[in-house]
């Protein structure tokens, strides 16, 4: 079967159900271009209504599995779920995230579930200017759950937050798990915390250094829940699930979820000129004059002020 | 008398001692325009002889008066001092950080030591953009040691060390101190930690709780010492002056400083060209056209990415 390049049939044949068209729609978006344009353009109407709750802690958390529980919370109140899977670090092909994926397979033949994984590679300015093009795409087409699981590393760990509505920060029962969360700057990023693997020992420690250090920061409207879980059983994960839809009901309610919704389309307006900038400028200049400025100014040749100003004037015409 | 404005005087007088000519020059570097960009480009090929020590931490810490012995140090080992006191949060004549740098005026009548406020108001983009301008000036007038004191509040406390040899980070011995530091991203910038404040009680548990936290953060070349201290009295700055120079020469020995400041100006270089776009972006978009466009965006009768398009366009011609 020939390929189907046209958006408008691929977009009508992804809302119909069509997972193939879906796939090649986000692949369009993901490589910019004019029909990507021309697909974000037609689908940026119509989204909106989707709920999009990000997970993010240290890799080995347990991120996928309860993700995986997840799925099935969503599914048995009867909402469709795409879970979009965000490695920064491999390959989209390989390693040890793909072992992970293999666990939500158990949701390969529902219809109504749709897994993505998301790598680095072959996207047009890395993960962080490739995820809310995806998240367009699924919650234009429909789905009202959006999951959005990163491979906890770095600034990935902290920037799902401006793509989600929920934000799951995922810890152990370890001691000093909760100091590296904190250290991630997943502290201030939490909507709610998992304490998964909870039938390890130390849970309560955790919860209480979770607690204190979260009282540290002052007052603030909402208060993290911080729920113990074994997504690996699949205890507590009801718990979970029950805390993103009171914290969705209290962005709801307090009216703060339009506040937080503008600002984050206003960060991610600011995002995508700065992803465009760095395009042309890479366009137009290349590795090595881009090195040999810096040897420039590295020789004191050539003031940094002076290099800024030539690199932007290469922004003209 | 006339006020000098003619930046080749203005620089001979400075590197004679006139203080007067050389904060004039700072307020011309750091206000932009040609005469600024003249004195950058004279000044630049000067620069690279001094060290720049930072400090960081919360409000309250000390790190005034930490600052102010550190001056004392550096004079009592002959070295002329610079002070640049950075206060993102307040105007340049105000408030309680003036009430501060009154302390330093114990060195007033010193002429090897020069003491420069920076606060955001007035400036072109703000003290990040400000801060390496003045720092450059400071350098190629000849201050072989230059005191960078951020007033700790938000993303500015961390800044600090992509402006710095050598960062310290200042805490106390309350319960609490060393997870808010860690919660601020400072456990990943201090090269050389202070425990100041050290006659309260909590002094050896804030040092455990420092190490076990940096430990955490797995093996590096550079194990940060911590450093006790009480700068009301002096005791123990020795030792934190003396805690500098030992990260200094390590920095040199290992050959690391060329490698960590080569790394630091191609920051500055993006840097400078992303304040660079923001200024032209506003040149040519003013709040009304910006607001409009975002509210277009909001209402979905434009996507973000059609949006960024436009704003990327302004920048051309």
């Amino acid at each position: 079967m020939a390929r189907i390049t046209d958006p408008d049939v691929l977009i009508m044949r992804a809302q119909q159900g069509d997972r193939r068209s879906l796939a090649r729609l986000i692949t369009l978006v993901e490589n910019g271009g004019e029909i990507g344009e021309r697909v974000l353009a037609e689908l940026y109407p119509k989204t909106g209504k989707a709920w999009t709750t990000g997970l993010t802690g240290a890799p080995g958390a347990g991120k996928s599995t309860l993700t995986d529980r997840l799925i099935t919370q969503a599914r048995s109140a009867g909402a469709a779920v795409a879970v979009l899977a965000v490695d920064p670090s491999s390959p989209f092909s390989g390693g040890a995230i793909l072992g992970d994926r293999v666990r939500m397979q158990d949701h390969v033949d529902d219809p109504d579930v749709y897994i993505r994984s998301m790598a680095s590679r072959g996207h047009l300015g890395g993960i962080s200017e490739a995820t809310p093009r995806a998240l367009t795409v699924l919650d234009a087409i429909g789905f009202p759950e959006i999951l959005v699981e990163t491979v906890g590393v770095g600034q990935a760990e902290v920037d799902i937050a401006g793509k989600a509505d929920t934000t799951l920060v995922v810890v152990n029962p370890r001691w000093g798990d909760s100091v590296q969360a904190a250290k991630a700057g997943l502290l201030e990023i939490g909507d709610v915390f998992v304490v998964n693997k909870a039938d390890r020992p130390g849970v309560d420690d955790t919860i209480r250094d979770l607690r204190q250090m979260l009282e540290l920061g002052g007052e603030r409207a909402w208060w993290p829940p911080i729920v113990p879980s074994i997504a690996n059983t699949g205890e507590g994960v009801d718990d979970v699930w029950q805390a993103v839809q009171d914290h969705r009901r209290y962005l709801i309610e307090s009216t703060r979820l339009e506040a937080e919704r503008r600002s984050r389309l206003v960060d991610e307006i600011r995002e995508a000129v700065g992803y465009a900038v760095r395009r042309r400028v890479r366009d137009r200049l290349d590795d090595d004059e881009w090195n040999q400025l810096i040897e420039e100014v590295w020789s004191r040749a050539l003031d940094p002020w002076a290099a800024a100003r030539r690199i932007t004037a290469l922004l003209a015409g």
